[in-house]
């Protein structure tokens, strides 16, 4: 499945074949339907027909990335949408994604429409989940790129250096090496109070010997995205710390060890917590275990113990547990997954030993 | 108006005050209310209270963000969040952020608290507009910061060098500077093609004389944005490229000249699209006039010809008038302006002259 045609097609089946038309509103979704990039683009998509409605802006750019197939009108109303959902669809039911739709704008969408919107079939949330041999290939180079970034800057984990240092090299390290930019918001979090905020933003605190440091670092390439993390220790840890990191890592690889096609996310979840139990820890892993990453750094699959959803083949998706005590210290090791025919695939090359070079 | 507390009470009453609680859902309100910057956040505010609802990832950030009259709470799911509710609204109505709200929450929490929810007041959307004399000084600084990273990189416009490469040290320098990094994706648009897209993306493109080369950069600080775009002549422009700049610079003026607090936004835009069309060129002016800047990029007020707001002190507004041609180019001159008790101050002071160095 590689054409727009075919992806435009595959959201409409997905979305529910008693539907008439499908509204797509998830920006992910309108650009791996159709190519389209811009930030206010919606796809109306029947059995016969895809147009993207998109503003003035994006009117020039909108032609040039759309291929053939997909007619591009310009839209800046709700009454502008209703003219083609009508003409699309003169009578059917119009399938709306009510995960990703304010409730002002269904408001506004079905009252220009004067018919009552349906919810697409929750199965379109997967529409983007078997990535594709070329979008594996991007996801992979992404993740090559941040490994590389990650273990220039090494060096720079030494008492004195600040949170933010390592970041801005982190970052312009990628770009060097071929990345659009960092794929979210680089986490350099240390010592006992940052490094146990799972989504710490990097300070001016400088490292301390006894520090751990935790980076969660991905690049990103043409819209996909990569996602890791690694933790490493200053100078001398307590003891403590370090029997901390010893559970952690065995409790990642039995997760790991479990990613394979037709999975349950919740008995990986499940599996990982237990070994954190046995060793009385599993009280300070306050997040999931992964999710899902493609054109977002967080898509479907998520990975908890609630969701009841299976793994499958072409899925990429992170592996993450971490342990979080305020005022004694954090620590995340992350690594980014591809679930191939039979098993999985590690994208992550970053070793996990945590001694800093000294 | 600068406490915590204060700037809850706001919100309540804005959101009207014949609710019983209000469940505020944007981020950014919820940054403004509370101070907690996390992804992941809600607060359930009531005339004698205030709960955040976070997750796990959070809560050692939550309890050191906030102040003390937020009580914090773990929540992960809508139950847990409706036990929050009925216990400080135990009959009355529950008003939502319906422009902020997704549909599937909007039914999960009704679904969950057993009630119906009520649309909070639209005035609630201009919470954050009147800007503190703090917000007005971290703005500033922001704007200085792009405005000195500008000023650093004019050498650089000249042929050969590439979009990437000028959005790389622009970057880079607003970072040296003491900026926490771009304030959104930053635009290097150049020549007949990419000048003509208002939201560009920087590819490795080299300049070529004759170009037309937007720049549209802004600066970030403890969540504040700015926002700026100058337009840049490479070598020898043909002469309609600087007749259309010439008209393009009356028409930013004229905006510029209208405002002041009490000015209906889209009296101004009409302003500024009069002298283009004097000259024949507003089809291709194909965007709003300008918007709100604060800790979002694009917030209240929205200046175009539809919006029905008048300016009021505080506002801090872009006036950003551009002419786009695919295949001929594209040419944007943005400022950001604090509207003042009286009239209005430009906090962008970049020069307007399109001429390279040479």
């Amino acid at each position: 499945m590689t054409t727009s045609d075919e992806r435009c097609q595959l959201a409409f089946s997905l979305a529910g074949t008693e539907h008439e038309v499908l509204l797509l509103s998830n920006l992910e979704d309108v650009r791996w339907c159709s190519g389209f990039t811009g930030s206010n683009g919606w796809l109306v998509i029947s059995r016969d027909s895809t147009t993207l409605l998109t503003d003035g802006r994006y009117m020039e750019q909108a032609r040039s990335q759309v291929p053939n197939h997909v007619d591009v009108v310009e839209c800046r109303t709700a009454e502008v949408m209703a003219e083609t959902l009508g003409r699309v669809a003169p009578s059917g039911t119009i399938a709306v994604q009510e995960g990703d739709l304010t409730v002002s704008a269904w408001r506004r969408i079905a009252t220009a429409v004067g018919r009552r919107l349906a919810s697409a079939s929750a199965e379109l949330a997967n529409l983007r989940r078997a990535k594709t041999a070329e979008e594996i290939a991007t996801v992979r180079r992404a993740a090559r790129i941040a490994d590389d970034a990650l273990a220039s800057c090494l060096e720079l984990l030494r008492p004195g250096v600040s949170e933010r240092a390592v970041r801005d090299v982190l970052e312009a390290r990628m770009r060097e090496l071929g990345a659009d930019g960092p794929s979210y918001d680089t986490i350099v979090a240390s010592g006992p109070i940052n490094s146990a905020r799972p989504h710490h933003r990097p300070t001016e605190r400088v490292f301390q010997s006894g520090d751990s440091v935790v980076i969660d670092v991905g690049a990103l390439i043409d819209g996909y995205h990569s996602d890791m993390t690694r933790t490493f220790f200053v100078g001398d840890p307590i003891a403590e710390l370090l029997d901390w990191y010893r559970t952690l890592l065995e409790a990642q690889a039995t997760a790991l060890d479990l990613v394979a096609p037709g999975r349950a996310v919740r008995d990986i979840d499940a599996a990982c917590r237990a070994v954190l139990a046995r060793d009385g820890l599993e009280e300070w892993f306050t997040h999931g275990l992964g999710h899902g990453v493609g054109l977002l750094i967080h898509e479907n699959p998520f990975l908890n113990g609630t969701s009841r959803a299976d793994l499958r083949p072409g899925d990429v998706v992170t592996i993450e547990p971490g342990l979080y005590r305020g005022g004694f210290g954090g620590m995340r090791i992350e690594d980014l997954i591809l679930v191939t025919d039979s098993s999985h695939e590690n994208l992550t090359s970053s070793p996990k030993d945590p001694t800093c070079p000294r």
